[in-house]
């Protein structure tokens, strides 16, 4: 396989670190959503944790590292899964956690980052005025800025859900991630190529935030102007040189999805598989509707990696006409 | 600790032949139902799997057990979680499975256990007229009639939850365990028991459905014309005599709550902690919603037992007021 950043003994050292909350995580078929599919489906459940998404993995590393030298600080940007885990992985070590997020963001997610007694500045703007904002108190402070998906523990600890997927027997075809930042992607795509590269490595983006795809597709870095998704945790515009280089090596596709086929995914996961779902955790369900002939008979796992979602928003979103595509 | 028809050593050893699907379930703190519930609250997850339930361990045992002989055929009656539990174990095993239920039951339920390539067979009455079915049938045509809680390996099986219980650190003061037949109840109270002695076991079932609480309180079995409650789970009018001696030994407690506390603790796990379960899976959180003083400041597990709701009734139940008691 090509080089990435990644290194598969590093990511077996990142399990050990990781609080066993948010490992060993549920994988099985979910054989009543298959008819609705077209092709067996395996779930890989991120949801199930203290912070309700895969994003406890990354902050442990990161958490677990810095403590090693004594009470320190650090500050993120965050649509709200990444800084709620910082702020749950910190507290137990004694760390002070300042989040940076916008004030769009999923009211659910910021309330908890409240709660998890985490510093919470809101910027009047969208994720990358955020990052700008981080990045500025960070220079101020001289605390750490965690930047997700650059910073190599947050790849590493998303890594840690490529090693359970291939803990299954029997194994899948393809798997589809979530593609955002592209801690998810290029932490479980660097397992798949480096311990079981016949598995297809498929990248899920909504078509209303497609930096990092359209990046992918030209193997340079394109930035946008706007995103116009309900996916926020997938919703940058300006994707990192050194992860898109890493997911040219591990990626094998990277697709586009409409919106109603997000809310039609959740809407399938919440009826047929009992899971409530945020937007990002839908996109891989997404996929296999929008393009059954391509997954037809195969064994496909996707990833469900969160479920913070205000109340009120979902019911509006499950309780839409399920074809609005 | 008093004797039970259980034994740590057999529950280890069935733990051996679970499909790893069943095990090693989601155990967390869910601090979001905290405020709502003035304790500490673990859930410990056994909705994330083929089957949506717990089932899937004690059938698991079963099924194992019976192949050791080559292909035989069982049958069983349910209200539909044991059913799918079986149909899915026996399946993979080349077992014959018929399943009897009430033709009443939840049809999420029936559809699943159909679709699972098992017989199924409906009575026109409750679960007591299927149970007699069922032993009609094994007479009958002689195969192994599979009765829940009376039979070891359904306990055994359910035992194992316990097992994953004790393995978190740190550990709780009390766990809240849904009473149907008793299997879960024995089996999780027989390993605290053993292991953990000064965990209080507490048993929930609803009013609409006493029968087996009323017998622990009484210290006989005692049976009821007719139930009544949403948690078609635990609806059961007979207990067992050899059950409700195990349970004597174990609980340390046995409680009923009304139906609005169900429904509100179905809404609660669904509004704090994004999770969707059946009526019998509420059963812990409407328990300590009804006796908060019992609770407070405690550290309480409770088992999210299944999630086989039929969705129609589920979003009537979830979209209904909070507080309806």
């Amino acid at each position: 396989m090509q080089e990435t950043r990644l290194d598969t003994a590093r990511i077996r050292a990142a399990r050990r670190v990781i609080d066993p909350a948010f490992l060993g995580t549920p994988l099985y078929r979910c054989e009543a959503l298959e008819p609705h599919l077209g092709c067996a489906v395996s779930i890989k459940l991120e949801t199930a944790n203290p912070v309700r998404s895969f994003k406890g993995r990354g902050s442990e590393v990161v958490a677990s590292r810095l403590a090693e030298d004594g009470p320190q600080a650090m500050v993120c940007a965050s649509a709200g899964n990444l800084g709620q885990a910082l702020a749950w992985s910190g507290r137990g070590r004694g760390l002070d956690v300042t989040v940076v997020a916008s004030r769009f963001a999923t009211r659910a997610k910021l309330d908890r980052i409240r709660a998890l007694e985490a510093r919470l500045e809101l910027v009047d703007g969208d994720h990358e005025l955020a990052r700008e904002r981080a990045a500025a108190i960070a220079r101020h402070d001289g605390i750490r800025l965690v930047e997700d998906s650059l910073d190599i523990e947050t790849c590493e600890g998303a890594a840690t859900i490529g090693l359970e997927l291939l803990d299954t027997v029997p194994s899948f075809d393809a798997v589809l991630i979530a593609l955002g930042g592209g801690a998810l992607a290029t932490g479980v795509g660097h397992v798949m190529k480096a311990l079981a590269p016949d598995v297809e490595v498929i990248c899920v983006q909504p078509l209303g935030a497609p930096a990092l795809t359209r990046s992918w597709h030209q193997r340079r870095v394109v930035t946008t102007e706007a995103t116009d998704t309900i996916a926020d945790g997938v919703a940058g515009r300006y994707p990192i040189h050194a992860v898109l280089d890493d997911l040219l090596a591990v990626a094998d596709d990277a697709v586009l999805v409409r919106e109603a086929s997000i809310v039609a995914g959740m809407r399938m996961l919440l009826d047929h598989a009992g899971l409530v779902v945020e937007p990002s955790a839908a996109l891989g369900v997404a996929a296999i509707r929008e393009d059954r002939d391509r997954f037809a008979g195969r064994h496909v796992a996707t990833i469900v990696c969160g479920s913070n979602v205000d109340m009120d928003a979902y019911r509006h979103w499950v309780g839409a006409p399920l074809d609005t595509s």
